[in-house]
């Protein structure tokens, strides 16, 4: 019988935890609220609550291995997280050592932008590739880039941080010091933020903001015009730099692709003479919020050269 | 006794081969004209007779192998040459191919400034970095990443174009269709430009507007500053991106560094966490000219895993 995993996704609101099996099938799914205000220490306290659990349910003897999703700059070598703004008192928490200690057992900690490309090349719409870049656009802009199906860590684990790309030097002020960061213009939160700019409105959802312009508003049109823009100056920079096959999106803004996509696409054909002259791939991730817990639940495999 | 390999330098003006020891010692080399004016055969005849001519020195026995770099897009497969605008009559050339019947015997074909970048990591400012990335500032601006000790060529062969990275989206025009490219703003050939826009004469060489900017003439200074913000953006965006240790760029502008470097620096520390928080290094490449050479040279001990 092929082992099973263990996948942790941490994140700022939802903790979740599954037991899936080697082949990719989810056999059990545990979802908590991630209690921030009890303390970091409740947390890892949840975390290895429900590791408990499944390892109980499912045998001690079939579990390959324990993998960890958590927001932030991950230091791969000693297991500390640090500039997580989406996870308050982590801040330089040595979190695997934490989870280790208490589990009494090794974890592997990976930033969880990775851990999603690694899932949806697991698991999702990288199936049959490789390399591929994924950009998480939620209330920020992640990244992950796989290479050879691996993680590309860079030299101290900080690699794949996309969404603090320069795609307007003199854009959006962002909270890393940049301004005109790609998180400034095609995160979620800046479609809201640009439209209230616009004065469309200080209450609206992104949602709002894409049915204004499918309504026809010329200033919400505006707003994913200049998502789109930014994601194609990215993109385009990505091609140029690493001519992988496929890049994919990912995060609930995606419902709004035929307002972005359109003007994503033109910059993209505009701003890479490698797009316009290989097949590359621009599509949207297929795992949705579930592709951090395959990717963290496919760490031990990967480590293990599976 | 290690073996040798021979290393050939195909640029627009000057046909460089040589002979180069395992160690790294130039044995012998011979610099020709590149004579476009005859034809991409006579050009193909000009290299074979230099590898017969070396070979014959120094033995056949001894041969590592032989490795050529060449400007423009190199299909890895097929060893076709595609989008190089430097060397007229070569565009869609199978060069490979030509090099070996015409040989009677395999070479390695390579872009020139991915063949750079591996050259510095052999006997450059690169040696004790097997990841690292290269910027060479010329008549246009080129790159080369490699990544384990290895040039990462992506799946068609196109990775590194790093000069045609959208650093100013409104920016400068360039010929590969886009505007506001890294090379429209930093290579020797966009400072003249710079200048020429700013009225500073049509005749001025790079040298000739470092001289002025030293001199303290303020347009002169901004044409620098414009590089240094182009470059600082295309830094931090590559160290955000891969956070790979090193990151190297040459080039006769080199010698401006003075005065463009004070402004590359900090716009990479305003737009880069990751440069800001990590020991990434930004430095001078050493083998200047000859990178290219000492590259193609090692191409052959790569392939064969040394």
């Amino acid at each position: 019988m092929s082992k099973y995993s263990i996948g942790i996704d941490l994140g700022g609101t939802n903790l979740r935890v599954a037991a899936i099996d080697g082949a990719g099938k989810m056999m059990r799914k545990i979802s908590v609220g991630t209690h921030l205000s009890a303390g970091r220490d409740a947390v890892v306290g949840d975390m290895v609550t429900s590791i408990r659990a499944l390892r109980q349910e499912f045998g001690a003897d079939g579990l390959a291995g324990v993998g960890v999703g958590s927001p932030g700059f991950i230091n791969m070598e000693t297991g500390v997280v640090t500039g997580a703004p989406n996870l308050p008192g982590f801040d330089n928490f040595a979190l695997r050592g934490a989870i280790e200690r208490e589990l009494g057992g090794a974890v592997i900690l990976e930033n969880d932008a990775n851990a999603a490309a690694l899932g949806e090349k697991w698991m999702g719409a990288g199936r049959d590739c490789d390399d591929l870049v994924l950009f998480t656009l939620g209330t920020g802009v992640g990244g992950g880039i796989n290479s050879g199906g691996k993680i590309l860590h860079g030299f101290m684990g900080m690699a794949g941080e996309l969404g603090h790309m320069t795609v307007a030097p003199n854009g959006n002020p962002c909270g890393c010091g940049n301004q005109g960061c790609l998180e400034k213009h095609a995160s979620a939160t800046s479609v809201t933020a640009m439209a209230r700019m616009l004065g469309l409105g200080a209450e609206l959802t992104s949602e709002d903001v894409y049915r204004l312009a499918i309504g026809g508003n010329e200033k919400a049109q505006a707003v994913f015009g200049a998502m789109g823009q930014a994601l194609g100056i990215a993109l385009a920079t990505m091609i140029n730099a690493l001519n992988l096959p496929l890049y994919l999106l990912s995060g609930g803004v995606l419902g709004a692709w035929d307002q972005f996509a359109p003007t994503m696409l033109e910059e993209c054909r505009r701003r890479s003479f490698t797009f316009r002259n290989s097949k590359t791939r621009i599509e949207k991730a297929t795992l949705g919020s579930e592709a951090g817990l395959y990717g963290a639940a496919h760490l031990p495999h990967v480590l293990a050269g599976n």
